[in-house]
């Protein structure tokens, strides 16, 4: 590596840029189809034979969670932009821990759908499985991204040279995303309702601060 | 501030471009990706039992709300597209109202089914509830819309030096979506289908000269 | 606009060509979700009840709409991605019929559905009607196509300097398109299975010439 | 081609290049499309009737089905994007090519389903059924990826001056895929679940190796 000239050296940097934009684009895409896909749980909804009002009032919980899961998807979007505009060059492991923070992210439409549709579910347990399935996913992303991100800023392996230290740093909400997603899993097993509060409430923090 | 050197002035300004080309970017992706899965609201005509032409034919509502959001997507992308012209950076709260204007487009093809399916709906509100909620998704648009865009353009808060101050000042057009779109919502309550009718006559209008 | 100076001219057809670009990858977003999409119209099958294999083979109807409707989608991406070398600037009017033709594209699963559901359908007027719809949809690309070309092309409208005239030219293909998908349409009135035999031989002979 | 000028020799490589990466960002979407589409299997066990743990547990090949599927097309992308970092020009085959290795792509969902459903199923030869389809779509991704991958490099087609021979020879892993799917389906006919152990660790290997 002493050995390559700064020629040599541009060329390679300039082909990790390339190669970073282009995983940075994929994912990019994936988060913009899983956010926008969410909508499909909504879908079933037009079709049912009663009152169109009636359907749609009692259905809120649909609703609630469709709008949470957007925020949910958004904000962790935010923080993978934010994070590629740290990193200079990508490895082959960076990609496979990325790969495990996109088969999360396009898994959340089904634990959506299922919060959708049982969080109210008078059946014993059944809010409570979506709940804990909801709430699962949610840490899912969070420990997901940590992961990726402790990846790349560990000795600062894909890190650009400009970024000074303190700004990889783990700051307060490095923590709060596995924690608050945590206490959301217990409370499905004590209140299925206040997952999601927790759910929507973590989500609008990130939102306004990650 | 004012003792940055041109060269870091430089490079904030090219780094600010390239965060604003991704947000425009992703939601580029969301708006190709909404208004391509329209056509799902389609697919459960192919599977009825009956006479095909027959079917096809009785649901015309259906391939009326399906054109109609369309260009009523296509034209907040023509928007949006003609914003970006003028931004050169971004900043968190301008994403946040962002990532709520994407939240109504991703939202289109669920008032969309409901339009399709209960616009010549006999049972009394259904027909009202549907056009009404298709209306308020109208609005949610163009209100989104133009809170992005006074955000951005509020003491040229984003927007770049080059652009005159004349292209910022609100024409004409900025107050008829909202109010186009109230006046749909409130038809929806006298006579559903003339909801749908001013919906459509917005989007070609803005379609021709937004 | 005689007196632009070369700089101002240089600025003006950058900005032209980022525009075009824009709307390039907003057209190839929607290409590529449309031809991904057509799977959709393939899952149902996987839910019945009988012998999977037995269920998968009856449904070749299915099989052969969905490879036929890939490959056109396909051969409107790679006409549309030629069209795009030779385009320096658009315009308002080119951005609507360019939505037209991006209209009929995202309708393209409905009409492939309706014919995997029903070219076997013995109701009398079944088969006729998808088979019509589905080729009055390709006839309807092959002319939205032209439109946009048309506009484009005339009077070098949009065109880049650099393009030779002869480039311009109308060639043998430019009416086979709409003629092959008449003739489909025809068929669907005498022989549906024909109708799906031209769009498929339409479909491979622009592919390898187009 | 002797002829040609240094300046006509860099406009047409830079023009090229283009091509190139818009086939790369349009094959790209399809990819990250594809994947996404995956959790559309997972949807419809959001509304069954029973308690929601018992039906989520008892449908383990479902989300099994899901996490494979998505690791093969990540490896197909992965493997995808690394060919295109030694592709410098496209001609009329190679899109064929590529374009029949996105067919196979789109289809994932379908024989994702198809396991899912009946990997389980207690009817004689369904299980057989769906996981020959799923490791037939395997080898058809595999197979697909060699034959574009054959035609880029034979003779040097398509590949860029700067790329050394010995990066274009085969390497161990051009056999493993096709071989090993082969294997998955003649497994099928013995011991389905057979089928999809070794699907599943074809892309793991291929995710930490290729």
């Amino acid at each position: 590596m002493d050995e390559t000239t700064p020629a040599e050296k541009a060329a390679a940097l300039s082909a990790g840029q390339k190669e970073t934009a282009r995983v940075e684009a994929f994912s990019d895409g994936v988060f913009a189809i899983a956010i926008t896909l969410l909508v499909i749980d909504l879908l079933p909804l037009s079709t049912r034979g009663g009152d169109v009002w009636d359907e749609v009032s009692a259905s809120w919980p649909t609703f609630v969670a469709f709008v949470i899961s957007f925020f949910t998807i958004l904000v962790i979007w935010l923080n993978h932009h934010q994070m590629f505009t740290y990193i200079q060059k990508v490895d082959r492991n960076f990609l496979i821990l990325n790969g495990v923070l996109l088969l999360v992210t396009t898994f959340v439409p089904f634990p959506t759908a299922l919060v959708a549709q049982h969080i109210l579910d008078p059946k014993p347990g059944s809010a409570t499985a979506a709940a804990a399935i909801y709430a699962a996913t949610g840490l899912g992303l969070a420990a997901g991204f940590r992961m990726v991100w402790r990846y790349a800023a560990k000795n600062r392996r894909l890190i650009a040279a400009t970024v000074p230290d303190a700004e990889l740093a783990p700051d307060a909400g490095a923590w709060l995303g596995p924690l608050g997603y945590s206490a959301a899993f217990v409370m499905a097993f004590i209140f299925p309702i206040a997952t999601i509060v927790i759910c929507g409430a973590l989500a609008v923090f990130f939102a306004k601060s990650a």
